[in-house]
């Protein structure tokens, strides 16, 4: 299902969680009213191989530029949306479920950059949709192991956009920032161990690395920064690692992430 | 230094750090009034190969005693501490140095059972003793990476007991309970790296898996308990895991802790 965004959609759509409009290339008669991406069914990821067409195309036009791109793709709206949320949660197979706080996404270059833990004044009802539509999705897909769920806010609700069946980039803040990381909270989940609690320790930021080594000596000499590297090979628009960083409240956190930005982009 | 009991405190002594009496055997003119114990100078572990002398025994007899020992080993009074207490700390290259709070180790048939981060009503001149002997032993080895001290508190002060030159069992709880774990911090110092926050996040306690595997399910069922298994094969006295459990205040701490004593000892 996660690696077909039709079928993604589909379940979204099945289990009552709301999504942008969206609809096979041939179906439409013509573009969204708000503008059309198109985006491979399978196989895409960061955001490579998407077209975007104007609002009020018609039909022809969604179908030619369909054409360009080698594989099945999905119509979706242009969705405005405030900002991309997302949650990582935990499910064992006797259907026990640990739901980690929402978190707030920032992209550059259909690249996740950053993640702030938890998301900034979320309101009560946005928390407990997200965490309802998780558990509907891990029951529904009867799923072992962590799964993270991306989501849009939208003038006040949540839009489903893609799942991840797996430990997450936007789930990395829980090393340093939950009682219990993404990680451990996988392995307990399928050897069916007890779920470790998965509660905010301190409000935590996660910065990518993305396409350089940074000045190590710099980042770590921020308090309360932590590196984790990958030894990867640095390559042009590639994840190497990333640098978490966590306060005693939102505000030292902020704080501390500004000085980690200042290291990574001066 | 730390590979021979003699040159430990023959250290301990020239840097003004008070030990219990002791002597090579050869040179004492009858057993210590509290009792001797006859140590390894090296080699020696978990108290293994160690003979305890009765109070006011001949020379003669240690002698006799120091000859049933494969190796020159170091006579000790025997000291009644009221307890263990340790701490680790790491140093860089420049001479940066971090220290970890003072914890309290229980032991049970010469080896660690638990630890407690941090040790409870340690008045502040201990907390200030400990720091200033654990710098002064750094800064005199011009130590690098991190380092372990094992203190006996006898009426009110300390003794210098022992060293580890490395990543050390009683800070295993660092992993949960500090700032910045010890492994972290190790990797910080031998790389010069700034060192992290080695400050408490939550009271910790460590309880070491010795000789058999653990009923995960039920330790894992424990609030706040993390389980890390080292994948050794379980022998008879041998440490083959830990368990770390975390509280929000000591209290909760304490309880939890007894709840994984139950687990583990029922």
């Amino acid at each position: 299902v996660a690696q077909d965004r039709l079928a993604e959609k589909q379940l979204f759509q099945g289990l009552g969680i709301p999504t942008a409009p969206f609809a096979e290339p041939e179906g439409l008669s013509a573009g969204f009213a708000a503008g059309t991406v198109l985006k491979r069914r399978t196989g895409g990821f960061d955001g490579r191989g998407q077209v975007r067409l104007a609002a009020g195309v018609p039909a022809s036009a969604v179908r030619d530029a369909a054409r360009t791109i080698d594989a099945p793709s999905l119509a979706e709206e242009v969705v405005a949306f405030r900002r991309e949320l997302s949650l990582v949660a935990a499910r064992t197979p006797t259907g026990t479920v640990a739901c980690y706080p929402l978190v707030e996404n920032c992209h550059r270059d259909g690249l996740l950059r950053e993640t702030v833990a938890p998301a900034t004044n979320v309101a009560p009802a946005l928390a407990s949709a997200a965490d309802t539509a998780m558990r509907r999705i891990m029951n529904e897909l009867d799923h072992v192991g962590v799964l993270a769920l991306e989501l849009f806010e939208v003038d006040g609700a949540l839009l489903g956009n893609e799942l991840a069946p797996r430990v997450h980039n936007s789930g990395h803040w829980t090393i340093e920032g939950a009682a219990t990381s993404q990680f451990e909270q996988h392995l307990r989940a399928i050897l069916d161990l007890p779920l470790g609690d998965s509660s905010l320790r301190s409000p935590a930021a996660m910065v990518n690395l993305v396409g350089e080594e940074p000045d190590a000596a710099a980042v770590l000499a921020v308090p309360g920064a932590h590196l984790h590297r990958y030894d990867k090979v640095a390559r042009r628009d590639r994840k190497i690692g990333h640098v978490t960083v966590i306060g005693s409240d939102e505000h030292e956190r902020d704080d501390r992430l500004a000085a980690v930005r200042d290291v990574l982009y001066r």
